[in-house]
C-alpha cells in the first residue's frame, strides 16, 4: 500500500518507519525548512529512528499527496487548519485521512476530524491514538492502541494494514470521545508532572481518579459515551503522558512549576485553553483544566492551586 | 478521644502515629511474639515511624480493647477472622471498628465487614481506604483518602476525628465498592509487577484501562456502584500500588517474574484467590486476576498470560 506520513517529528518518523517495516511503500513529508527532514536527509536518523533505505523523503506536499491512498498526518495540532487548507486544494480522491496527532485547536475548541471534514467532506478521516512511546517501539516493545473512524469498514480498512505484533490496533466505537480523550490526556500530563515537581507524585492517584471523571462528564456532554475516558485513549495513556520519564507533557509541567524553561508550549498547553472552551460550551466543570490554566496563564501559585484541587473541602467523593 | 489500633506492622504503627499526633489518645496493640512490637518496645521505632511517647504499647488485648472508643484495625486480612473471633467475646458496647486493611477472605470471597458484622453485629463499623505511603505521609506528604461505612452518622463521627492537613478525607458512598475497589487494587498491582519485571511497563497504561473496567463489572454485579471503581480507593490508588517504588503488590510481581523469592506472599494474592471466587459466584468475567492467578499457582508462563491479555486479538475496546 502507498502511505504518505506528513510530519517528521518523533511521531511522525516512527510512523514511517513502522509501517515501512510492514511493507508498504512509504513516502515521508516535511516542510522545507524543517530541521528534522534536513537531519533525516543527511544522516538518516534523527537519533531515536533510523529510517529504512526504501523510504522517500520529500519536501514536496503535492507530490507526497498525490503518491499515497492513506495519509497519516502527525503535525502540531494548532498547525492542522493551514495544512488542511494545503491539501484542500489538492485531488484527495480515494484517499483516507489518518490523524496521528493529538490536540484541539486552541481558539475554537474543534476536533481534528471537524476541521478535515471542512476542508474535505467527502474525504474519510480516521484517527490513531493511545498509549505507546516511539522510544518503547522502536526497541520493540508492543502496545496496543485504537482505531477510531465513524466508519466501520474504515476501521476494518485501517486496523488490517496498520496491524503488527508492536502494535495491536483495537476498534475504537466513539469518536468525540476518543478524540477528545486522547488530547485531554496531554492535560493530566500536564498536571501530573507539576506534581512531580512540588514533590506531591503521591496524588498522582487523585488526579487520576478526577482526571478520568472531569473528561468523562465533557465527553458524554458532547455526545459521545462517558466510558471512553477509561480507555485506551485517555485513561490507558495514562502511563506514558502521567508518568512516563518520555513524555513532553509531564516533563514541562515539571519543569513549569521549577521555574525552569522547557524550550517550547508542550501540545496539552492549547489543548488546555480548548478543554476551558469546549467546557464552557457544554457546561461542564473542569477543574484540573482549569487549575493548569491558570497555573500557565494566570501566574497562580502552582503549589496552592494543585493542593487546593485536592486536598481543600470535606465531602462526598461522589 | 481514646483510640487502639490493632496491628502494629506498616499501617497500624503509622496510624498509631498519626492519630497521636491529632492528639487522641493511643494504644497500639501487637501480638506479645510480634518481632514488629518488640521493636517499638525496645526502640521506639521501625525505622519508618517513630512513635510519640505518649502512645502505649501492649500485647494485652483484653486491656487494649477495653480502653477505647474507636478500634483501628490493621492487620493482614487472612487474619481478621481469628481476631473478631477474640474481640467478640469482649464488651463492645459503644465501640466503633474501623478497619484500615485492604482484602477480601480468600475461602469464602467474602468482604472484611461483612466477617465484622457475622462476630459483632451490633458495632458499627467503618473502612478507611485509599492511597498514601506511609514513606510519604512521614515526610509531610499529604494525601486524600476514603472513609466509607453503611452509616452517615458513623462517617461523620471519623472524618471529624481523623482529618488533618496530612489526610483528607472523603465520604465514600459505596460500602461494597469501596471494600472490593480497595482489596483488588493489589491484584492489579500485582499485574503491574509483573509487567515491569518482563520489561513491560508500557502495558501498564492498557493494564489501568481494563482492570479498573474488569474491578467495576465485578462491583456492579455485587451490587455496588460501578463507577466507585474509578474512585480513589481503587483507580485512586493506582499510583501507590501500580507504579510506586513503595508497593509490597508491585514488587512481588516484578520478583515473582524474575524468580526471585519476596520473602512472603503479598496480600493481593488471597485478594486474587477471592476475587476469582465471586467472579464465579456473581458470573463476571476477571481476565485479569484470572491471569495473575494462573501465574502465581498453576505455573503459567507469565510474557505468554499477560501479552496474550493486552495483545491478542483485533477487536472492539469496548
Amino acid at each position: 500500500m502507498n502511505i504518505t506520513v506528513i510530519g517528521c517529528g518523533r511521531w511522525g518518523s516512527f510512523i514511517a518507519w513502522y509501517l515501512d517495516r510492514l511493507n508498504h511503500t512509504i513516502t515521508l513529508y516535511g516542510h522545507e525548512n524543517s530541521s528534522k527532514l534536513q537531519a533525516f536527509l543527511e544522516q538518516g536518523t534523527n537519533g531515536m529512528v533510523t529510517l529504512g533505505e526504501g523510504i522517500l523523503l520529500t519536501s514536496d506536499l503535492e507530490k507526497a499527496v498525490a503518491f499515497a491512498e492513506i495519509l497519516v498526518i502527525s503535525i502540531g495540532a494548532q498547525g492542522f487548519r493551514g495544512l488542511m487548507r494545503e491539501l484542500a486544494a489538492m485531488d484527495l480522491g480515494g484517499k483516507t485521512i489518518v490523524l496521528c496527532m493529538k490536540g484541539l485547536e486552541a481558539d475554537t475548541g474543534k476536533r481534528l476530524t471537524q476541521i478535515a471534514q471542512e476542508y474535505a467532506p467527502k474525504v474519510p478521516s480516521a484517527i490513531w491514538v493511545g498509549p505507546g512511546h516511539v522510544q518503547n517501539f522502536v526497541r520493540g516493545i508492543p502496545n496496543c492502541m485504537v482505531i477510531d473512524s465513524v466508519s466501520m469498514e474504515i476501521k476494518e480498512y485501517l486496523v488490517k494494514a496498520f496491524s503488527s505484533d508492536l502494535i495491536r490496533f483495537y476498534y475504537g466505537t466513539d469518536l468525540i470521545g476518543n478524540e477528545v480523550g486522547a488530547a485531554a490526556k496531554n492535560v493530566i500530563g500536564i498536571a501530573g508532572g507539576m506534581l512531580d515537581g512540588l514533590n506531591r507524585t503521591a496524588l498522582k492517584g487523585a488526579l487520576m481518579s478526577r482526571g478520568t471523571r472531569e473528561i468523562a462528564r465533557l465527553i458524554q456532554a458532547m455526545g459521545g459515551n462517558e466510558i471512553t475516558a477509561y480507555g485506551l485513549s485517555h485513561l490507558g495513556d495514562y502511563e506514558a503522558t502521567v508518568f512516563s520519564e518520555y513524555s513532553h507533557n509531564r516533563k514541562f509541567g515539571e519543569l513549569f512549576v521549577k521555574g525552569k524553561d522547557y524550550g517550547e508550549l508542550a501540545e496539552g498547553v492549547a489543548t488546555t485553553t480548548a478543554l476551558l472552551k469546549l467546557g464552557q460550551e457544554y457546561n461542564v466543570e473542569l477543574p484540573i483544566c482549569r487549575a493548569v490554566y491558570s497555573v500557565i496563564h494566570e501566574g497562580r501559585e502552582p503549589k496552592t492551586v494543585l493542593s487546593d484541587l485536592f486536598l481543600r473541602s470535606l465531602k462526598m467523593e461522589f
